[in-house]
């Protein structure tokens, strides 16, 4: 069943967390009191919906339905998870969780604050057990981190099961064990930010020095290992001591500025503006949004290649979902077997807004796994030794598939021995061919790296498929080599 | 004429500037007494070897040569630049400078210095002009910023001369205008440094709590946009002053353990090398350098195809190197083009342990791009409404790829006219060929939705490719088709 999320306070954060609640097929109900909420949610749906997808291997499910309701409780009634994401304002949040809590009962209530402590927001509520801090990053719809901070009041088993349902949604939750003010992310964004305004309010750097200082260094190592990873890299061989015993010196250096805290005057202020202006004022704030989320996208698939850091998160996430996927693909049947189905995934596409060549490729390698998965050769038989590997491949291209649509594969058997088995591949778009791919499959024993025959079970489930096929009328591509005039 | 680097002080600072410059074509004399300096350089290089070719399109350059000198004066003698790298000690850093000075005169010299300003650097030097700071960011050989810092005492023609030659080995000289002790990123670095300490020291976190808490948020902003531009985007429709309104005064609050210095006992030291071995110790240094430049290379690689921050000055050097290139492509000069230098990661490998099916195809596609890039068939001639297409490929599938193989894409034209492209693609690695592919382009005017011919200037470019190459052998394999016998 549909589960539904509430979302008390829309804008960026609300919004984000609205988008990957919904992206991820949970029903979503927002109160927010501004007008433009339901504008502003909007917005960054759209934004939310160009880009998450584009970190997905496997389909998304269907979105969940998004409604606005006319107050707390409306929204919270049934809900199974609910984030606050109001101002920053103590009073304010109090307010709103004596509604929550008058409403409903023993939901996890998450909170956005970036700098309260959960005691602080649990302070005179009816059941401070069920209110933790979840502490998203923008864009929430993309990246990773939820601080999940609870209080000595917290309920651990309520706390365990909101991790699971950020799980659930993509999130990575970092369980912080000790409550702190501003968590831990912010604390490091507060100290580099104090020593920024510095920097700037001294002329010492414009804003855009101080970004390309960041971009062009540290910032790429940041995201992909931390702070003690790198400087564990950077001691070498002689390890994380002897990087210490260098680097701890420094300490009593006269490095920063932060002792104190520079005035916030309208001057600086305005110093800042301007130069923020000079720097990044020839985009609109959208063309910047799209700009970053495309580079997130980026950073985030190279990390995914890699299984490392955000980009495992997103294999997991990936893993949970496809169980949830394959248990709704039916096998095809009739000849040609219509044996895979696939949707053209936004990371598939390339700069020309096509599906990329090898895509295609990687379509027809689904279909021949299922066909072999059909046959009994499938990952228990390549873990005993066995395996058939593709040693040939001929491919036509004969359309373009397009972000979004809906791809068949079917096979047919042009031939096949006790080893070998002589395949067409068609991906298709509806009944129009896209490509098609005849290939070559060799059986082979792994450990000994030669051929030899299939195993007889195997043998007896492709011999009536590819006799089944002998009647089919051979496709004009078969035979063809690369450059051989039409037929 | 081959140009020559000097590089005073070895190591990983010293070794990655030297990888720079020779990987760039240029001659490297390396001075540093350490007995064991040759293998540590060693060691650097290698890794350089194998992470900087696979972030550009365009050939290498012939590699230049590295030899070790006896003394300072021997390996300043004819060099056009000098980077000095040697402790952070001043007293030793200014005898280096002497020595130096006593054997060139008028090349720039740079320091690797993190924390000294220019004018101390230049404290009683025979040629304070020539003196200034250039500080990079490890792994040098893939970060592209360096901070240069001249003192009121620099020549600023000599500065500008340095910039240049900083571009030329693919770096980012970011000029910094008014010197300060850290320059600007170690001032940030330092600041995180000393609150992260804390955190670990009071218990409210962990060095991999707080990796994650950097890794799976900021750390990613941080990699595309800085501090500043981030906010931006944050601050929404209502722009700089706005986000100024709501963090500021967040200042006033106490957020920052900064206001002291943690004592650095041996205590905190243990704890955090204890901390640090229980997140990374299950892999070795040299292990994490890889991952790392495997993550960053997945990065910088990413920008690049958005042509956005470290990536538009991947493109730059690119440009600046591809006219060199093309200044040395003649006619007679036949070899198939190796043009794509590839890692197999770990999202490539299948359920078999090898590189997927489809991933032979992508490292081809991998192959052609960067030829089409080569001959100006690029991104911006695609908005402009033109591309190849590949219409047919054909695959011989010859040996396996596994886990962290380093590929290389050659390219052989077989055949071309002004709409068509046949070429002959080797995937190898060393001089093993693992994957064949034969494949036709056709040049297409993409919004006609039909052939027509290459522009002049690309097809200026492929003919006298086209023309070396016709004296290469033709391969067996071109003009199969599946299922064919051995010739």
């Amino acid at each position: 069943m549909t589960r539904k999320a509430a979302i008390i306070g829309g804008g960026v954060i609300g919004g984000g967390w609205a988008a990957r609640f919904l992206l991820n097929g949970w029903n979503v109900s927002v109160f927010d009191p501004d007008p433009e909420a339901e504008r502003k949610i909007g917005e960054v749906l759209a934004n939310a919906r160009a880009a998450l997808p584009a970190l997905s291997d496997v389909p998304m499910p269907a979105e969940g339905s998004l409604r606005f309701a006319k107050n707390i409780d409306g929204a919270v009634k049934g809900a199974d998870y609910i984030q606050e994401s109001v101002s920053e304002r103590l009073d304010l949040k109090h307010r709103v969780f004596a509604q929550i809590q008058a409403a409903s009962k023993g939901v996890p209530i998450g909170s956005s604050t970036s700098g309260f402590k959960p005691s602080e927001l649990q302070q005179a509520a009816a059941d401070p057990a069920t209110i933790f801090v979840a502490h998203p990053f923008n864009p929430v719809y993309l990246l990773p981190l939820a601080e999940v901070v609870p209080s000595a009041e917290s309920n651990p088993e309520l706390i365990e099961r909101a991790k699971d349902i950020l799980r659930e949604i993509g999130m990575f939750p970092l369980h912080v064990r000790k409550e702190i003010d501003a968590h831990i992310a912010d604390r490091f964004l507060e100290a580099v930010w104090r020593e920024a305004l510095w920097l700037v309010k001294d002329g010492v750097a414009t804003t855009e020095e101080i970004d390309e200082a960041i971009r062009m260094g540290f910032g790429l190592r940041w995201g992909q290992m931390g702070l003690f990873e790198t400087y564990r890299v950077a001691g070498g061989e002689a390890g994380m001591k002897h990087f210490m015993a260098q680097f701890g010196p420094c300490l009593q250096w006269p490095w920063t500025k932060l002792m104190d805290v520079p005035e916030f005057t309208e001057e600086l202020v305005d110093l800042i503006a301007g130069q923020s202006d000079a720097q990044s004022g020839n985009y609109t704030i959208r063309e910047l949004e799209r700009i970053r989320d495309s580079n997130l996208i980026g950073f985030m698939r190279a990390l995914k290649d890699r299984n490392w850091g955000a980009g495992r998160v997103l294999r997991e996430h990936d893993d949970r979902r496809r169980a949830a996927f394959h248990q709704t693909v039916k096998t095809g049947q009739g000849a040609p077997l219509v044996i895979a189905h696939m949707q053209v995934l936004p990371g598939w596409i390339d700069y020309n807004g096509h599906m990329t060549e090898s895509r295609y490729l990687f379509a027809a390698s689904e279909t021949s796994d299922a066909f072999l998965r059909l046959i009994g050769a499938d990952m228990d038989y390549v873990a005993g030794g066995h395996s058939y590997y593709t040693v040939e491949t001929h491919i036509m291209h004969l359309g373009e598939a397009r972000l979004g649509d809906r791809l068949t594969g079917s096979i047919q058997i042009l031939g096949s021995d006790d080893k070998r088995i002589h395949a067409f591949i068609r991906i298709q778009r509806g009944t129009e061919t896209l490509a098609s791919l005849e290939q070559m499959f060799l059986h082979v024993d792994m450990n000994a790296g030669r051929a030899c025959p299939a195993a007889a079970d195997v043998l007896a489930r492709l011999a009536p498929i590819a006799e089944a096929h002998q009647s089919l009328p051979r496709p004009d591509a078969a035979g063809r080599h690369v450059g051989q005039g039409k037929n």
